[in-house]
Parts: structure tokens; C-alpha cells; sequence
């Protein structure tokens, strides 16, 4: 494991890479009492060639410092953490199989450490990195999950937090997700306000392809970032790339507020062709249904398909940039 | 300290007292990624004989054990955790000062302790207690401190956790305190939608106490439990004690919304008579001015006076209850 501490008085002291070890905290930790805590969640990938690669490192670490900032944890270079992470994934590239789907999944923490019952900004912290290998999401090929519409538990509010990753917005899901499950569901679709405005999935955000009513064009759809939804890398991802590489084919991208009932409507009407969720665990993850007011919104899915051709489309190009089957921007070699 | 492991296999394990000391965790424990803790605050008092005392221990209870549920983690029998709250403080009574405004600051605390990163339920959980003795909040007796009314950053939503005692709470609230603290001002007043509800303050309740326009009636008021601000003990207790000794007086006491500007509008009128916080700090927190939308509403005090009548009483009232002064039931003589 990786780790930093940092002290309001001296700033961030030497980084140190150790064997894996327990944290010994003091109970009176403000970690444990008033959440100080934010993470992120990346891979390094290695490929045929032995080549060791990082996919946009440089927007997690905008966003991790964009986290701590907002609970009063400090900031650090995101550069020279990443220099970090590339040290860290060189020593420990045994653990990084190199094959297809395979990865080393990485977990840059920061928790405040501070001592004190007392609420106010942590006068010290830990940054930490644990790395642990992970296989392919779906090792039998893409499984599409199906998903319950809800608005009895509200995930994420304009003027709140969750548009950051922090550990305050995780607890709070699990009960609505065990209740979700109990239903037949894998994952909760969080909706919004009285309009039921779609805002994310479980923990990835979501993205809709339908067949515009009036033009009959196509169009790929996610909510856009107005503070309720997570700032996803692979959102940016696909919608960077279905910008460039499906608006040739005549395809429309839009980042905008949609209702469950216009969902449901496409469906209805035949015009929901696929929806999908984004996040780094499965890049993309097919979704087959929606669970709403008692009712079944079919999202495009032939009974014997697990994913639609936009899906399938985007884990073929994102992978092939992670593993560096194609050279680009993203894909950082260490 | 008090501690007792909980498995989802074997339930309960035996609860131990033992010295104050480190917790040793695994770094991929879920309480540092995904916030799975809650706490309560609660106080042993001793008085000028020797009794030691909790006060509505039972109502800390029920909150504790609604807060574990609602983030999946394990429920413990009230009248049993009391039980070994009783045993810690009767163990630890030589450090529980016998002086008015003194006490044992008692901090239950439970932690989701299963060593994974997956976001689900967590298989095992740590309850414990630590405790320090306090002084009086005041030491110099009541200091009035200056609110300032928040619109931009919003603490609790309708279908969130707000009323629920999860360090969720806690760590988003930093940011906004500090920016209050460098405009001059002590604590938050957090604000509710278009409308501007007031909800709650800093860490504590808000009541306010004005004159009916129409009637002339006194009126305490409070926001009511709408799943946007906390289940205050003391807030509870407060209203009982207003509907017991208040309204005899001519007081009407009311839990309700009620906006900023319903305030201002009584301060511009010289009908707020005063405004105070509440929780188990302070008991009451006398409150001088709110900062809104670049104006000061000011809360009935005097410039040479540090409480309202209404707020001098209940601190009387409570504390008295507290140590034994006033027999009542909701004083816990262990």
C-alpha cells in the first residue's frame, strides 16, 4: 500500500510504499464520527506486450481533489500523485494479469485522522492506496442487469454533495438496493423531484438510446452535471467518443435532463433501442429493464441479446484504448 | 472504553470494557470508503450527593438504532446497551465532575468493520463507547452566537438521511461552517428550498419565540420532523416542557414550517422575542443574529443581555431535571 500523511502544520510528509498493513486509529478518530472520507476507484492495465497503462488518471485525480476540497480534507499535485501511482503499479506489475478484462483495480483513500469529538476541518489526514487484481465484470460475456425506478429514497439533492466521491453517499444507498434486490433488481435507478427526472444507476450513471419521436433520428442520452449526478470518467469517456465516433453515423449526443415517463413512452413505442450504465468496474453494463410504478420499461433487449450494438460498440473501443490495442490520448504507459 | 463485535453469522458478540486504546483495522474496512457509522451524544451527570444520572437515555436509543438501520447496519436492544451504559459510567465515576454544567460526555459510536470494497451490507460491524469528562459550554455563563442563513449549500432533502445521527452528516457541513466563520458568523442556519425554510443550525435545533401578529400570542415555534433536521433529544424535550410550563403562561407552542423571511418580518416588527438552538452540548444556545441575504435579523436581545427569558428557563429547567435537582422521569439515577 501507498501512503502520505499529511498535518495541517507541516503539509504532506514523505510518501511511503509498505507492505499491507491494519490502520491503528484512535477511537476519537473524526473518521469515524463525521465521515471524513473520499475515494477513488481506478485500474492499471496490462497488455500482451507486457505494457503497463493508466486510463485518464488525470480526471480522477481532479475529481479526488475536487472531493476532499468540498469536506475540508487537503488537496495534493495531482501529478505528482500520479507519478505515485505509476511508482506503485511498476513494483507491484506481477499482480497485474495480463489478459483481456483483467486489471489491477486501485483505491487512492483520503480519511481525516484527526483526533477530536469536536466537528470542525480535520487538522491532519491519510492518503492511502490499496491495489488488489480483478477479473473481466461479465467473464462469461456482457449479463444486462435490470433496474428498479426510485423515488421513495432520494440519493443526491442540488446544493448536496453527490456529485463527489465521497463514503457520505454510499451507506445511505444500501437499504434502497436491498429492497431493490428483494424486488428481483440488481441496481436502483435514482429519480428525481416530482418530474422523476433519471439521474444515475446504482453506482454508475446511465445513459439512454432512443429514436427521436418527431425526426426519427437517434439519439444517446445521459443526464448532464448539475450537482446531483457523479462527474463519471467513463461517462466523459462515452460520451467523448460517441461524439466523435457515432455522430458521423447520424447519431445525436445530448446531455439533458429526461423523465422516467419519456423513457417509458420510447418504450412503448418501440423507440427505446438500449440503455446501459457507465463506471469504472464494468465500463459499460447493459441494462434490460426498468421497474416502475408497478410496470416493466423493456430497454431494447431481445429476449436471447445481453447488450445493444451502442454498448457493445463502447466496451470495444474503451477497452482497446485501456489496454492499448489503440494508441491514444487517454491511455497513459507507465 | 465499551466494545461490542456484531457478525452477521454469530450476532452479538460479549461486550468488553476495556482501557482506551486503538482500533486496528484493515485499510479496505468499509467505514473508511463507503461512511457506515453513526453515533450518538449523550451525558452522565453527577450531582452535589453523588448520583449519577442519564437523561433520556431511551430517546438516544431509539435514534441510535434508527440510524444503524438505515445504513445496514445491526440494531442492539436499548434497554441492554443502557444497561452497560450504566455499568461503563458507575466504573468511571471518578470522572464525572460533581459541579453544575459538568458531566461525562458519553459518545456511542457503531462502524461497519467488513474488510471489502464491494458497496453492499456489511457482514460485521463494531459498537463502542468512549467518553471525556466536560465542563459547562459556557463557562462564563450564556454567550449569544450569530447564525448565518444558508441557501447555497443544503444540509438534508426529503428522501435523504438528514434525521438520521450518520457521520454522512456531518463531514459535508465543514466547508460552509468555515465560510460563516470567516464572514463573522458562529454557525450555519441551514435553509429548505425556494421558500427558505428554516430547518436547522450548526449542530442543533432551532426555535424561535415570537408574537402573533394578529393575536399578540406568544408563540414557540420549531420545524417540525419532516425527515429534514434532526430528532433532537433536547429538542423534544424542549417542546414537552413548553406544552407542560409555557402554555399555562399564555404560550402557544408549535411545531411548523416556517421561512426566513416570516422571521425577519417578525424582527422588523419587534416581535421576535427571542431564538435559541438546542442539543446536548449547550442544552440551549442563545441566538443574537441571523446574517440574510446581506441584512441582519436581530433576535430580541439586548445589547448587554446573553439570553431570552424563554431560553434562561429551559436551561434551568433541563439542567435541574439533569441532576437530580427536580425528580423527573426523565432522569436516569443509575
Amino acid at each position: 500500500m501507498l501512503s502520505v500523511e499529511w498535518t495541517a502544520s507541516q503539509g504532506w510528509l514523505a510518501p511511503r510504499i509498505t507492505p499491507y498493513q491494519n490502520l491503528s486509529l484512535d477511537p476519537a478518530t473524526c473518521v469515524f464520527h463525521y465521515a471524513f472520507e473520499c475515494f477513488e476507484g481506478m485500474k492499471a492495465y496490462k497488455n500482451s506486450r507486457g505494457q503497463v497503462r493508466l486510463f485518464r488518471p488525470e480526471k480522477n485525480m481532479m475529481r479526488f481533489n475536487k472531493s476532499s476540497a468540498r469536506i475540508a480534507l487537503p488537496n495534493f499535485t495531482g501529478k505528482a500523485f500520479i507519478e505515485l501511482i505509476s511508482k506503485f503499479a511498476a513494483m507491484e506489475e506481477r499482480f497485474i494479469p495480463a489478459a483481456p478484462g483483467y486489471s489491477l483495480y486501485l483505491r487512492p483513500t483520503m480519511i481525516g485522522t484527526q483526533r477530536s469529538l469536536g466537528v470542525g476541518p480535520p487538522g491532519s489526514a491519510l492518503l492511502y492506496m490499496i491495489a488488489s487484481p480483478v477479473g473481466p465484470y461479465y467473464p462469461t460475456g456482457f449479463r444486462a442487469v435490470s433496474l428498479e425506478a426510485t423515488d421513495y429514497a432520494v440519493r443526491a439533492w442540488p446544493g448536496g454533495v453527490g456529485d463527489m466521491k465521497l463514503g457520505a453517499n454510499y451507506a445511505p444507498c444500501i437499504i434502497p438496493q436491498l429492497q431493490a434486490a428483494k424486488r428481483g433488481f440488481h441496481q436502483n435507478l435514482w429519480l428525481f423531484g416530482e418530474e422523476e427526472y433519471v439521474t444515475e444507476a446504482g453506482t454508475m450513471n446511465f445513459f439512454a438510446a432512443i429514436q427521436d419521436k418527431e425526426t426519427g433520428k437517434k439519439k444517446l442520452m445521459t443526464a448532464p452535471l448539475d450537482g446531483t449526478i457523479l462527474e463519471g470518467v467513463m461517462r466523459d469517456s462515452v460520451l467523448d467518443l460517441a461524439r466523435e465516433r457515432l455522430k458521423p453515423e447520424g447519431w445525436e449526443v445530448e446531455e439533458r435532463k429526461f423523465t422516467m415517463a419519456e423513457l417509458a413512452s420510447a418504450a412503448d413505442d418501440g423507440r427505446l433501442l438500449e440503455a446501459f450504465g457507465t463506471g469504472t468496474a464494468a465500463v459499460v453494463s447493459p441494462v434490460r429493464r426498468i421497474g416502475w410504478k408497478g410496470r416493466m420499461v423493456e430497454c431494447g433487449l431481445k429476449e436471447n441479446q445481453e447488450a445493444g450494438d451502442v454498448t457493445k460498440k463502447m466496451k470495444a473501443w474503451i477497452e482497446g484504448i485501456q489496454y492499448g490495442d489503440e494508441e491514444h490520448p487517454w491511455s497513459w504507459k507507465i
